[in-house]
């Protein structure tokens, strides 16, 4: 973190001229990690085209278009006089098996989370066949509110056999699948479904958001090596603040 | 197609044991691949899961959590003293390096495209760092709305170098990856970001939706073997008729 805004920051950036991920990425991904270390802070300018051109070796044109990704992406802003500054900065996930709160703490956020719903109950018909459980067996009905830096930005339901549910404390303090490691339960393969849909009035409340929202769904199912089903998921995120990311590669 | 809705249809369904992805998901698979080739149509039914289960030698909760899947995502709705039936089918897209065209021509959904707007011009500075082009470098700017069975489906912006600006012909009638492929342009590499909005009046006019109805967006910057950029793109899509869907493997 620098002291003045008025200052540039230095960040050491590491760019592989051998790697199939494009140079303006890689750039992008340097200073987002930056950003998501706490190494640039919001307010923090950085360094122009010119210098990080010449430090890098790179094209000018590929420092633009590398800065560029990340002032669509709303974590970088340029100011006329001022120079690029960071703002504010929004969660972009790379889609991968990881989790949220580890992500989001790796990445400097302060997680935080608050158990709405914590209930041993009964299976019923559509949840045992998203479990592969019969009907009538137990299962931790669970409802979450994930923050970050304490505002809302995930609410977060699960559905998972009781044999594996995490105590209503641990989930207050580390993420599930973490609380589910540390029952040996591990996730082999996950089917996920991303779409959008209106908040509820009761979502709308819970995140901070208007009645009718546009929010953004994660639904997942959720698989152990042994083929048992260890949960489902039906996440709903704040689309200002969350986005997910992936990079595609031809063969 | 079967002749009533009131008998069966057998569809092909291939299992394999050995594999990595959970029987119920190959089930599913298979079931939604034979919806999206018209082998089963709306309104017909399929097989109960006791006949699925001793047809497929697989156990009965397995089956039924493989129509589950097709249940949650409303391809299939279950009705009491009928069985299960196909309903109006929702596109649930892989996440891949494929065309939207040629995803939907080969699931049997008649994909149209109408070119709303097809413009060259000097690229702006926002454009010209996207994709890595001079500033008033020429580039088209292209808006299409893709149908399918004439319903709007996703309003799509795009943004290329002019060079391999496919024909406004070529866009009515195929894809924008199969008309640039025509021209030997070929993505190696597509980073996307995937998030909700709230569509804009003009966005609402033009996809039937409500003005301020969530919408699903995709970002995508395209880059060749070559690493020079092919494309921007920003596209969004109807949450009612479609989600992206990825399948994750731990290691």
């Amino acid at each position: 973190m620098s002291d003045s805004p008025f200052v540039p920051v230095e960040v050491p950036i590491e760019i592989d001229k051998s790697s199939p991920i494009p140079l303006y990425l890689q750039l992008a991904q340097s200073i987002q990690g930056a950003i998501d270390r706490g190494e640039l802070a919001p307010g923090d300018r950085i360094e122009n085209e010119v210098s990080l051109s010449r430090r890098l070796g790179v094209a000018r044109p590929t420092v633009r278009q590398g800065i560029q990704e990340l002032v669509d992406k709303g974590m970088l802003v340029r100011k006329r006089g001022v120079g690029t500054q960071v703002v504010e900065s929004h969660v972009n996930r790379p889609m991968a098996l990881t989790s949220l709160y580890d992500d989001l703490r790796e990445s400097g956020k302060n997680p935080t989370t608050d158990v709405l719903e914590y209930r041993i109950a009964p299976a019923d018909r559509q949840t045992a066949s998203r479990l592969l459980l019969e009907e009538g067996a137990h299962v931790l009905e669970l409802t979450r509110l994930r923050r970050i830096d304490g505002r809302p930005l995930a609410l977060m339901r699960n559905v998972l056999p009781v044999e594996y549910a995490p105590s209503h404390a641990e989930l207050s303090t580390t993420g599930l699948y973490d609380a589910l490691r540390e029952k040996g339960a591990k996730t082999a393969v996950a089917h996920e479904r991303i779409g959008a849909v209106a908040a509820t009035a009761e979502e709308a409340e819970v995140l901070g958001e208007e009645d009718g929202a546009p929010l953004l769904f994660m639904e997942r199912k959720s698989f152990m090596d042994n083929g048992h089903a260890l949960e489902y998921g039906y996440h709903l995120y704040r689309p200002s603040l969350y986005a997910f990311e992936v990079t595609l590669v031809n063969r």
